[in-house]
């Protein structure tokens, strides 16, 4: 099995940045950073000692992967724009099927990294996962060793699986992140500072590392504490919108966990 | 301005537990427990080296602080039966103001630390946020003091602050951990271990703490991809609550973040 050592990046993204960076780490040659912004690209193939282009006809043919780290709205149409034949083509999203590379080589894959980056906090990527599917066994055993040099945990999952992990990571992460923004917005009605939270926050999520969520609930709707529950309703009159939400959650809580379960 | 030393603990829940350890490591003297439950009470006074009661007429005079760190309920109950008269008497919880104290004694407060305890879990106090009221400025610098003695961060809040402050607490910790719990069973139905998540929310706990939660919000209805949001409603149509709640967040987002804020 061949091994994958040469690297072409297209993208010059959060997640190009730092996949690009876990890649040179790891040993491996980025050749080139593909990136119609030239700031961008010029930015991520300095930091990667590569060269860069932003014009996708300038691509070269001949690495031992073309890693799409683009848009998920972008993938279809760049890859589309490729002029290669038998290169191994993945593009790095969690929503998109291994489908929608058809067409553009003979050999295909995903390589779909499960964290939010952001250009400005260290990544520590072996704790990262990775999720890999190719079309070819020869093709997943490649993606999987390259893998495993940036990354203790490496999984395997076909795209359906892979988009109902994406469906998950967006109440754990996305919508999680928004009730964050919720306690802000109230804290800041009173002048309290958010950093109080932070603490409370990070517990929370440290304790998902250890039991199942589904069995540490807490809080007013898991005790069924109709009062308090009440006197916050209250409390969020003044915005329709949030207290449908309050009274939505705090109604799945108690159906999740009280066999009886109403408000 | 007199110091808390002597202690009485009435309850032996997470709360108790954990305060009674701070305040033994403080080096206070915790004289009493106090728990209905005689497994509670004793095994919190063993692990204090102090004596335990079970009856709350059995709890002693000459304390300089009661601490009742009994559920939000049972507060009013367990004070009204303490026959004290000039004692100081706290109450350590968030929803509660500091009013149902009111004739309990002359000398009254609010001890609140805002976190998330569980029993075999260590809590490192020196990082959580102790929010305190009391009824004058003595008491007030009293348990100032002692809270500075347990932790870094002291807060003054009078009640409504305080009420607040736990209901943003109950959007980014109750209601966090139940969209935890919605990605669990999402990943449970493909066979896919949860420990998958675990770094991607520990990291997006983390970025709290460095950016406003407003400033970082991320994921498909951010960027308004109506494609991806159709395709989570459509995996998610055999649970009409779960949809439900999924386009509610999503239609919060995108009228928070943009202008002109349709879905």
């Amino acid at each position: 099995m061949q091994e994958i050592n040469k690297i072409s990046i297209l993208g010059a993204g959060n997640v190009a940045f730092h996949l690009g960076k876990a890649f040179a780490e790891a040993g491996k040659k980025v050749v080139q950073v593909y990136s119609r912004s030239e700031s961008s690209a010029s930015a991520l193939a300095d930091s990667l000692h590569a060269p860069y282009c932003t014009g996708i006809s300038e691509v070269l043919p001949g690495s031992d992967l073309y890693l799409l780290a683009v848009s998920d709205d972008a993938i279809k149409e760049v890859a589309g724009k490729l002029t290669l034949t038998n290169e191994l083509v993945v593009h790095t999203s969690g929503s998109r099927s291994l489908g929608v590379l058809k067409g553009v080589s003979s050999n295909t894959g995903v390589f779909y990294p499960l964290q939010t980056f952001s250009k400005n906090r260290q990544a520590d990527f072996r704790k990262i996962p990775v999720c890999i599917e190719a079309n070819t066994g020869n093709n997943a055993g490649m993606l999987y060793r390259l893998a495993r040099a940036v990354t203790g945990k490496v999984y395997f999952f076909d795209s359906e699986t892979r988009k109902a992990l994406h469906l998950s990571a967006v109440f754990a992460c996305n919508f999680t992140n928004y009730l964050y923004s919720v306690a802000e917005s109230l804290l800041a009605e009173h002048d309290i500072p958010f950093e109080i939270l932070v603490p409370l926050i990070e517990e929370t999520a440290a304790k998902a590392a250890e039991h199942a969520p589904s069995s540490v609930q807490t809080g007013p709707a898991m005790r069924r504490d109709k009062r308090i529950i009440d006197e916050h309703l209250r409390m969020l009159e003044g915005d329709p919108s949030l207290s449908e939400l309050y009274r939505k959650i705090s109604e799945m809580i108690i159906k999740k966990h009280h066999v009886n379960g109403e408000l």
